[in-house]
C-alpha cells in the first residue's frame, strides 16, 4: 500500500481523557493480524452528541445509534461506543438489526450498561452479514483490560482503506479551568459532504449539556466534515460522535451563548478542521491538497455549492493531478453548479495568481506561472462571483490513477 | 491514441438528404494536419430547432445560437451552420463576441445568407481567444467546394478527444412520402445530463414546423443526451440543433399531435438514442456500456435522479471497470441520491441476476456468477425501488485509468 504523502511521521500525542478509558482487539471480522474492534468507555453522566449519514440506506448501526441518543440520560450507567471496521452492517436486512442489538445486550452484560446507552459504528464491505460471534467472544477480554491511554490504538483499529491513524488533541479552558478534546478518525473514500465513509469521535472532559453539545456538533459539522468531499460519493455509515465526560472540574454549561464557552468552540472548531483534512489528506490517491474558495456569491447556500461543484469535479481533479493549471475547466465547473453566476464578473486565482478578473483574462498571468504553481501540494482555487456577500470554503483532493488502483483493483 | 474497443469498423452510410450541402476545411485552428471547420447549408425556408446547455458560463457562440433560433425565419435565405473544433470561444469576453458576429458576417457575406441565419458552435478548448481570422481564410474556399455527400468528412471535422466518427441515419414516411434523418455527433468527455461537450446536429427533408422540430427535440433530448454521463461534468458548450428542409414532397405538419407524424417520432428518437449510445461507448477511457434501469420509483423525476446518483458513482464506475460485481456501492449510490427509497424494498439486479430483492440477499446468488457477469462489454444495472410506477434509463461508462491519462496529462 502506498502511503498518502500527507501522512504525519508520528501520530500526535493524545493524552488521557479523565473519565475515559478505552480497548481494542484483533476480533478477526474480516482482516487478519490487526485490530479491528474498538470499545471507548464513558464514565456514568457521559453526555454524547452525534450527526449522521443523510443516507436513505443507512446501516444498521446509524440507526441503532440514532436512536441511543434520543433515549433519555438517566446518568447512571456507563456510555459505550463500540466501533468495528472490515464490516459495515449495511443492507443486511433483519439479520443486520438483530447484530446490532446482540453487539449492544453483549456491550451490556460485560460492561454493566444499559445497552440503550451503547453508541454503535461500523465501517468496511456493504451487503455482507456481521459475524457478531466474534465481537462476543472479544469482549470479555476488552472489559479486562480497558486503559486510558490507547487513542493511538484506537484510531488504527477503525481504519480501513486508510493509509495512517489521524488524531488530534487541543487543550483550552472553560472558565478558567483546563478542559481538553481528543478525536480521532478514520475515512479515505467515498467522502462527500453529508458525511461520508467517515468516523469520527471525539472526547472531551467538559461539563457540558447535551443539547449544547448538540448545537455545536451540528454547527462546526457543515463547516468541517461537510465541506470536504474525496469522491463525491457518501456512505452509508457516516457519523461524527462527540462525548464529554463532564469530569473538569467547572460548572455545567446549559447555554449554547455562554461566554465561558468562547474558547472551547473555538478548540472544538480546530480539532473538527484538523480531523477533517486529515481525512481529506489520506483521500484515496491522494497527492494535492485543495482549498476551494467561494466568495461573492448572493449567500451562503450559493457559495457552497459553487464550492461543491469545483471540488467534485472530476475534470478539475484530474488536471490538478497532471499539475496542468486548466482554470479552464474550474469556469465549467461554475458553470454547471446550477447557481447565479456572470461571466463578466467572474474572478478566478490560483493561489496568488489572478487569472481572470470580472471576466477578462489577466494579461499578466503566464501559464509557467500556472504551471509552476501546480507543483505545490496544497493548492488554493479562489473564485469570487462578483455578486454578493457569500461565502465558504471546500477542500478536497486530486483524482489520480491510485484512486482507480484502490477502487476497481480491491473490494475494500 | 487509444480508440474506444466499441468503435465500429466504419462509418454507416449517410446519404444525401434533400435540401442540404456541406464542405469541410483545414483551417489550423489547433490542431494540425486535420479538418477543424464545417459548414451545412440548409436551401431557403429550412426550419430549425436547438437545446443547448443549461451552463451559466455559456460559450458566444451557444449565446449566438440562441439568439439565431429566436430570429424571424422569412425562408428567403439560405441557414448555415458553421462549427469549429480546437477552440470553444469560451470565457472569452467581448472579444469572443466579436469573434461569433465576425463568423456570422464572413458566412453571410460568402454565402449570401443572412447573418441572422447563421448557427454557431464550437468545441476545445476554453479561455482560448479564437483567432477568427483563419476561419475568415478558410470560408471562400468551402463555399466553392459544397457537396451534399460529406457526411463522414463533417462528422470527422468537429471531433475533439472523440476516437471515432459518430453518425447514424434513419428513412422512415411522412403521409406515405419517404423521408431521411441523418445524425452526426462530438462527445467524449465533460458529458453529463443538461448536455456535454456534446455537438448533435440532426438533418432531415421532412417538411414541419419549427415549432414541432422544437417540440419533438426538446422532448427527446431529456430521454437520450439528457439522459448519458461519462463524468458528471457538464459542458459550457453544448448544444443538439435538428434542421429540416422542407424538400420531402408531403404538406407541412404544423401539428405536434399529427398522426403522420408518429413514424418520424419514433425515428428521431432512434437517431438521437443512437447517437446518445454512441457517445457513451466513446466516453474518456470507457471499456463498459452501461445501461442504468432504475424502476418502482415514486415518480419519473425520482427514478431519474436515482439512475443518474448511481450513473455518476465514482465508487461503482470503478468497481466496474474493474469487472468487480460490488453491488454494495450501488446501493450507497442510492442512497446518497436523496430519492425516497427504503432498504427493506429494494430489489437489485446485475442483468438476470437478482442480487437482493426487498431488501435481503438473494442466496442462490453466487459471486462467481456476479464475476462472469461483469466481464461483458454490456452491462445492466436493474433497480426497482418498489415504492411507485417511476421508472428512467440512464447510460454510462466506466471510470478507468485512461480517463485520467486523457484528462491529467493533455489538455484538449
Amino acid at each position: 500500500m502506498t502511503i498518502s504523502p500527507f501522512a504525519p511521521k508520528n501520530f500526535p500525542a493524545l493524552p488521557p481523557i479523565a473519565g475515559f478509558d478505552m480497548a481494542v482487539a484483533k476480533a478477526g471480522i474480516r482482516y487478519k493480524g490487526r485490530t479491528d474492534l474498538w470499545v471507548l468507555r464513558g464514565a456514568p453522566g457521559t453526555q454524547i452528541a452525534g450527526v449522521f449519514t443523510k443516507s436513505s440506506m443507512p446501516g444498521a448501526p446509524v440507526t441503532w445509534s440514532r436512536r441511543a441518543l434520543l433515549a433519555p440520560d438517566d446518568r447512571k450507567s456507563a456510555r459505550l461506543i463500540v466501533v468495528n471496521s472490515g464490516n459495515a452492517n449495511v443492507f443486511t436486512g433483519e439479520a443486520g438489526d438483530k447484530a446490532a442489538q446482540l453487539t449492544a445486550d453483549v456491550a451490556q452484560r460485560v460492561y454493566g450498561a444499559d445497552s440503550a446507552a451503547v453508541i454503535l459504528a461500523s465501517t468496511g464491505v456493504i451487503g455482507e452479514q456481521l459475524d457478531v460471534a466474534k465481537i462476543v467472544r472479544a469482549m470479555p477480554d476488552m472489559a479486562a483490560n480497558m486503559s486510558d491511554d490507547l487513542w493511538e490504538e484506537s484510531a488504527r483499529a477503525i481504519m480501513t482503506t486508510d493509509t495512517y491513524a489521524k488524531g488530534v488533541s487541543v487543550t483550552t479552558q472553560i472558565g478558567g479551568v483546563d478542559v481538553t478534546i481528543n478525536g480521532i478518525a478514520k475515512g479515505s473514500g467515498m467522502i462527500a459532504p453529508d458525511m461520508a465513509t467517515m468516523l469520527v469521535f471525539i472526547a472531551t472532559d467538559a461539563n457540558i449539556s447535551q443539547a449544547v453539545l448538540q448545537a455545536m456538533l451540528a454547527g462546526f459539522n457543515e463547516l468541517t466534515f461537510n465541506a470536504i468531499t474525496v469522491d463525491s460519493d457518501c456512505s452509508t455509515s457516516d457519523m461524527v460522535i462527540l462525548a464529554a465526560s463532564g469530569a473538569a472540574d467547572h460548572p455545567i454549561i446549559s447555554d449554547p451563548q455562554h461566554p465561558a464557552l468562547d474558547d472551547f468552540k473555538t478548540a472544538l472548531l480546530k480539532v473538527m478542521l484538523n480531523l477533517s483534512h486529515q481525512v481529506i489528506k489520506d483521500g484515496e490517491g491522494a497527492t494535492k491538497f485543495i482549498s476551494v474558495n467561494v466568495s461573492g456569491a448572493l449567500n451562503d447556500d450559493s457559495a457552497k455549492a459553487v464550492a461543491m461543484s469545483i471540488a467534485n469535479s472530476p475534470l478539475v481533479k484530474t488536471a490538478i493531478s497532471g499539475e496542468d493549471a486548466n482554470w479552464g475547466r474550474i469556469v465549467m465547473a461554475i458553470g454547471k453548479s446550477g447557481e447565479p453566476a456572470d461571466p463578466n464578473k467572474l474572478t478566478v486565482s490560483l493561489g496568488p495568481l489572478v487569472i481572470a478578473r470580472r471576466g477578462q483574462p489577466v494579461k499578466s498571468y503566464k501559464e509557467t506561472d500556472g504551471a509552476a504553481y501546480m507543483k505545490r501540494d496544497n493548492l488554493e482555487i479562489n473564485v469570487d462571483l462578483g455578486l454578493g456577500t457569500g461565502v465558504f470554503t471546500a477542500w478536497t483532493c486530486d483524482l489520480t490513477h491510485r484512486y482507480i488502483d484502490i477502487n476497481a483493483d480491491y473490494r475494500s
